[in-house]
């Protein structure tokens, strides 16, 4: 199984069997402080896992260009694993179906203004890929002490290209 | 009570009694994905109460600016609040001791490029306050239903400006 993934714009409708997209869409739930603020109220399935809590990290991460070459996919079975750009990069983001235990129909996709995702629990994905610059990401996802991370690498590996 | 706050640079250490600072400061706790991702790892405290759980939301903030009046301050009993800028606006932070129920020593910090806050759990603090821009901001804080918002309004505003 090889081949070329072409990188999508990212919008929550093709990005829902894999996760949220949290960003502005439609009216806000509820406006707070004094009708100043729009609150979009519990927009992402988190999960951290039996023995797991949520946590803060901040990811710095190298830029990647494309064609981006896909030679390995990985998921934390123990929770989910949120990203929001805090220094304006937009994320290649790359996610597969599971097929027992096998990633399978890989996509790509690429993060617009003002767009976070959160993958969902188990979900196979790519590494964090700023496109185009280094990249910084706040990351909310499982802490604890107990093995949350399983990789599959590719015998051919997969090429993404621009749409 | 009343009087002037001077706004100064938001710093982890005069943040410390309020909160976190969440920003890259040092190297790295870990590499990831064969070396190109650095994990500054767990930076925030977080608390989500007895009967809560994290939630992710987008706050949707209007623009304030200086001179900023503050003639209330919130704290949410049952959990931590973390934001994080999503569209580069910087935040006017104003936080406050407690005083057997009553906030004193109000303090008022700007966020500089790549800060993102955490405010612990009962910290007394004003609006979410974009300054001089409308600001989306990704929000961690307790999903509940019991109350979790404590008002207090100040008889004589206090008026933020600039350091």
């Amino acid at each position: 199984m090889s081949g070329l993934l072409t990188a999508k714009p990212l919008t929550a409708a093709a990005f829902a069997p894999y996760g949220d997209v949290i960003e502005i869409a439609g009216a806000p739930d509820k406006m707070i402080n004094q009708g100043m603020c729009g609150r979009h109220h519990d927009r992402a399935a988190l999960d951290f896992g039996p023995d797991g809590r949520a946590g803060i990290s901040l990811f710095d991460a190298k830029a990647r260009h494309l064609p981006h070459k896909v030679d390995m996919v990985e998921r934390h079975p123990e929770g989910s694993q949120a990203f929001v750009p805090v220094s304006g990069v937009p994320m290649l983001v790359v996610v597969a179906d599971d097929n027992s235990g096998v990633p399978v129909n890989l996509q790509a996709f690429i993060s617009q203004p003002g767009q976070s995702i959160n993958l969902h629990q188990g979900t196979w994905h790519g590494v964090l890929a700023p496109l185009g610059a280094p990249g910084q990401y706040i990351v909310v996802d499982r802490i604890g002490t107990s093995p949350n991370l399983e990789e599959h690498w590719f015998k051919e590996p997969f090429t993404v290209v621009a749409d």
